[in-house]
């Protein structure tokens, strides 16, 4: 394969968005935004570590890649405009899988009307793919972590654990009630774009992304904003089929499993009505999952209220990246 | 090692731009730029591929690897502001060498006032790293490869060839002239920044940096701007002591070498003259190397005047990353 004819084929021939200046083509890409803030992500995902040919296609690998990307910006409230893609390409991958890595991306992109405008490609032994993506929110309305306050309503959307149920039934090979919806959890999940744009009304809301499982998102919002999160074990929303997994799998996967890239938020009482609203809207599940309250000190935790009474106090259990 | 103390230990406490509103330690970062343009490139450098521990120090694959980038915004015209660092890591590397290769991009990053803002640290097979730099530029004058005219002076920074004869005396011990230098050029290149924020007086000036050999460079401003540039062999800038090289290796790493992140101009003669001001202010070699010649057709080409009268058409023969 050539590198020059490679980057023509990935090329787009028109942008979408009415920000950008220019393109791929040059050293770099140029955007103007001068109504907005410019939200900003980016990860890496590689091929051995975070998939395999075995857990997923080409396609679903290009998807997933620029989907967790684009969770994040929707962690941030932010509406998606451009993303960049820097790739490490094996000999073991045929032009054909190139294409669908490419086409997976540009699937998910175009639902966003979202421009690739540039990267890098370049050989490697693991395929592995950086994305960069940018978005944008109104002016010093970005939502962060550090937005949760006392008195606050927890809530989360979709269902949880279905990544790594899912991830669970690729390499268990047996009966499953519900495979394909796991199965396509694991390979396509959906960042919640649609939702947090319609939360752009409400004044103050404390979002995060649930990529390392939720118990260790809710302590990162807990931390950042120096207060206690209260959840209900019961109320953590699973999808009807879950309780055909052993019992102790279920409480892992649903607390600490991650990548199901739901939404993890606190909003106050007040404007509850309207994230409810935001998510009727989209058909988006949504769930009351419990309350947020002071703490006494700075550091803030977490607490599981259990169907036995007991309250328990969660750690960071998630994936940590980088532990062996 | 754990993920998040890493992520602790690179996290900068103070941040030097006044366009940044939230650094790292949220699912994104945000700035805000409503005056100029804003100039983004990535690129993806790899252990194996572009490195090894033989042929660089933990310390030089850090500022290698984000000296590339900012010699893309160089070619822009932009004057850097931000960067991010997706990184996987593997066993082999210890968290010593980790923090020299942070150490590294942000002892350059430094010298430009830029700030580390976001990224991704996760377990590899390879050390890979990609970066992403944003930089800015005043409005719609990003310096591009299309931007060059007939009867424009064609001209380049530096000397040629140099990060090829560094790689080459890593790779084979014997007793060389200036051996510092060269393995210098290779390992710690000067992206050319202060040169051209020196030239955002000039009207139009295009521009193009040497990443992958001055006449991969020269065909592709040739190709975008659709004219044909005139050089003169005789001209092209090498090191005084270039010619203890075997004759075959000089023509080749001047011509097809690469990486010497050098800039490749071109510049209207009347605005020459601030050409040359711009590079004695910076203390920058510069050299006026041929002429840009209008084409016939819509293919531009690179014309070499060899010493011997003889003119050859330069192909692309540049490292080419994905062929093999």
């Amino acid at each position: 394969m050539d590198e020059f004819s490679f980057i023509n084929s990935i090329k787009q021939n028109t942008y979408k968005q009415s920000s950008i200046v220019k393109g791929i083509g040059d050293d770099a890409a140029v955007f103007r935004q001068s109504s907005e803030d410019i939200v900003i992500a980016k990860d890496m995902f590689v091929e051995g570590v975070h998939f395999t040919k075995q857990t997923m296609d080409a396609f679903h690998v290009g998807y997933r890649a620029l989907a967790a990307n684009l969770s994040d910006l929707a962690a941030m409230g932010a509406i998606p405009a451009f993303y960049l893609v820097a790739i490490a390409i094996p000999e073991s991958w045929s032009e054909g899988e190139l294409d669908q890595v490419y086409k997976g991306m540009k699937e998910l992109g175009e639902a966003y009307q979202m421009d690739l405008i540039g990267g890098d490609t370049i050989s490697g032994n693991d395929l592995t793919i950086s994305v960069t993506v940018i978005g944008y929110t109104e002016k010093s309305k970005a939502s962060y972590r550090s937005n949760s306050q006392d008195g606050d309503v927890v809530f989360v959307t979709g269902t949880l654990g279905d990544s790594q149920a899912g991830f669970h039934i690729i390499n268990h090979h047996g009966q499953y009630i519900d495979e394909v919806f796991y199965k396509e959890r694991h390979r396509m999940p959906t960042p919640r774009i649609e939702f947090v744009r319609e939360l752009q009304g409400v004044s103050r809301v404390c979002l995060n992304d649930i990529s390392d499982g939720i118990a260790s998102e809710a302590i990162e919002i807990a931390q950042a904003s120096h207060v206690n999160l209260h959840i209900f074990d019961e109320k953590l929303p699973v999808r009807n089929t879950f309780d055909q997994f052993p019992q102790s799998l279920q409480h892992k996967w649903k607390l600490f499993g991650g990548e199901d890239f739901e939404i993890l938020g606190t909003v106050s009482k007040d404007d509850w009505a309207m994230v409810e609203e935001a998510a009727k809207k989209t058909n988006t599940k949504l769930t009351n999952i419990g309350y947020v309250k002071d703490t006494i000190d700075t550091t803030g935790n977490v607490f599981l209220h259990r169907s036995n009474e007991k309250v328990e106090q969660l750690e960071k259990k998630g994936y940590n990246h980088l532990r062996r």
